[in-house]
């Protein structure tokens, strides 16, 4: 037999689990704050929910693990957390609206394997369904930027409003039947430059005027309120100008968050409000969070005449977790272990599981030499897992009443009593 | 496109998603005190793995959800969370033994459902791995004692050791070949009681000596010491007696943990000490965690000569969050949502999330009328999820620089300054 793990997946051993689980932790925090419930959904969905129109859309289909239980039923893994939360809202009906809830698991791709894209990976989504507001917009903004404040991020969230970029290019002049296809180009516009769009724009058969009277009414440089009256001076009447000009007033105007008139986010679901989040540092040359506005899809997927309008944010484990790993050490030091000490009772096993026992009752990670090595090679044990702390109980130290508090890092031996060593280390562990 | 689950799978609205985060947060807690790190592994595995010799085995590979990748890969889901560890273990060979590792997720089987069974549910498993040693036995059971301390369940204990059943029969003269659907009888002992299982073991071809020796080696009173004794004189020269008489000397001698001659969870793959834990109250028909030592399914698995023994304990999620459902009111009550505090500003958007994230910034959950509702239907909204306290600030409060905090469940109303309003929330909040 062959061990290998299914192509795509992983193993997240301790120390990648330990960093991971702290990261969501943070998400967790920031998000229930902001008074969103956890909602949990199975993995497991039926196919023909996910496979619904309106649902993820057939590219996502092909992508979709599939299987059938033993009634004969298909069903698939699901691909993201908006088709169950949809699925959800129409088999809850009568719950409170505003809905806001967050999830944090698992979705399946069975897509191609390129540098860090997996077929399994993790979706941290928080949404607000049931109503149609810039401030529930502005919240997500919020949310995003205390999550990567608490993890020691520097971010920068563009925003914009996909509406205003079809008000504008109605405005301008641009065909209807360009203008989706338009999007797709000015949405590269931050990467690619003006020339390299409008020679795009071109190919797509637009002509000179429209496709640069486009292109100039997003040319504005300055604050969000230089941008927000030049865009105004090109669609005057435009909701979506009025709704972004709110949600931008309930945002910190302080340049992490900034308005990008030429931002699209392809041509998926959203409806209104759109926003990604970059990471300056550490740098990273992708999206570490991103969501947006998404009025139809609940409705058009339940079939229902009812409106749910729904905004959302999806933070990136995997990203985020890539990023902090990447750094320097010291920075976001990553931990091998939980355990704070270790304790090494030289022939004195009773006692040495009764100190453990202490430690653990003063909310210690305390580990126990199982195995009855000797003291060096408890040390060598203790080193290689990066345990902090290891405390040595032996006949000499119980002679006095005593244990030995050993710092890992400095090496410094100290003879202290039982209670003077808890002191010590829950003074370190709160820290 | 009818709405619906795949059969034997929920959804966890809040309520239930909280009640569950919570219980999965005490045994992290616990785990980690007793120095065990987090392991993560995909849920998808390859077939070959999952269909291993000594892995799951044939009744579960029968309820093994099945599929395959696009590159025509044969994978399942994984129906345990044991066999994950042993194929880590043996992709890992440089993990420093022990090995202490926890696990909490999902599995699947795909098997009949009745009730308090399902196709997804949660197993929650520590397992020590590398280490032979009644004192590593012993911390899982402290362990179980810890985490119903936390969760304020009565628990009994019941403990035993697979070899000393087979010592037991030996001594008393059951012919080997009668000794495992034997013990198959014997573990029903508790149960049914002696008569019965007397008459179950004849039926399956016992003579009375043997039988009745065999049970009346293992019919003591008293306590664990007595047991000990008592069994002593049977199997006088018993390892396995001696590793449990070492490994209760480890445990609290007040009743929790009780010694169980008869007991024997079928016959799997333990191989010495076993457990299994019954909550008194609340009360369960069934075991709420249950474990023992496994020390030949890893090298078995891996069909290595390196001798990889394990021990371990499995919580269920299920039983222990239904049980504290269905406790009184009062005794663990079930929160409908995180939110601490719900603000409701009268015709003052702005203000209102001034204050909400000042309250967020407090560390309280804060949530915020974002439809501009009317104060009545605000409290209706408040109430409905159980939110409890309110914010409310109107001109009248904003011309006086303070708001209204009302207690919920009192509906005392006081006008305060946002900081004694925190003040008094955040006191409520760390209880």
């Amino acid at each position: 037999m062959e061990l290998q793990l299914p192509r795509g997946t992983r193993d997240f051993p301790p120390s990648d689990s330990i960093l991971r689980d702290e990261v969501v932790q943070t998400m967790v925090e920031v998000f229930e704050r902001y008074g969103f419930n956890p909602l949990e959904t199975p993995i497991l969905e039926r196919w023909e929910i996910l496979s619904a129109k309106y649902a993820g859309g057939e590219e996502i289909l092909k992508e979709t693990y599939k299987l059938t239980d033993q009634g004969g039923r298909e069903l698939g893994l699901r691909y993201d957390l908006t088709t169950p939360l949809a699925r959800f809202i129409g088999m809850n009906p009568n719950v409170k609206r505003p809905f806001k809830r967050y999830h944090i698991g698992p979705v399946y791709r069975d897509g191609p394997i390129k540098h860090g894209r997996y077929r399994e990976f993790y979706q941290c989504d928080v949404d607000t369904v049931g109503v149609h507001s810039p401030m529930a917009d502005a919240e997500l903004i919020w949310i995003a930027l205390d999550v990567f404040q608490q993890l020691d991020f520097d971010v920068e969230i563009r925003v914009n409003h996909r509406e205003l970029l079809k008000d504008l290019a109605r405005a301008v002049g641009v065909p209807e039947e360009l203008t989706d296809t338009g999007i797709l180009s000015i949405d590269k516009l931050e990467k690619i430059g003006a020339d390299a769009v409008r020679k795009e724009l071109g190919d797509k058969g637009f002509s000179n005027g429209p496709a640069d009277r486009w292109l100039s009414a997003m040319d504005v440089d300055g604050t969000n309120a230089d941008i927000l009256e030049a865009l105004q001076s090109t669609v005057p009447d435009s909701e979506a100008h009025q709704e972004l000009t709110e949600m931008l007033g309930y945002l910190p105007d302080d340049g992490r968050v900034r308005l990008l008139p030429s931002l699209a986010r392809g041509l998926g679901y959203y409806t209104g409000a759109i926003f990604e989040v970059f990471s300056h540092d550490p740098e990273f040359d992708g999206a570490v969070a991103a969501g947006g506005r998404w009025d139809e899809m609940i409705g058009d997927f339940l079939g229902s005449d009812q409106p749910y309008p729904a905004s959302g944010i999806s933070f990136g484990l995997e990203p985020i977790t890539e990023l902090i790993k990447g750094q320097p050490e010291g920075t976001a030091a990553q931990r091998e272990t939980v355990v704070d000490v270790y304790v090494v009772p030289i022939a004195l096993k009773q006692e040495g599981l009764e100190i453990t026992q202490r430690l653990r009752g003063a909310g210690l990670n305390a580990d126990l030499d199982l195995v009855g090595r000797g003291v060096s090679d408890n040390l060598k044990f203790a080193n290689a897992y990066g345990i902090p702390n290891v405390v040595i109980v032996g006949p000499k130290e119980l002679e006095q009443d005593k244990v030995t508090l050993r710092d890992m890092n400095s090496g410094d031996e100290q003879l202290l009593s039982l209670d003077e060593a808890i002191d010590r280390l829950t003074a370190n562990h709160a820290q």
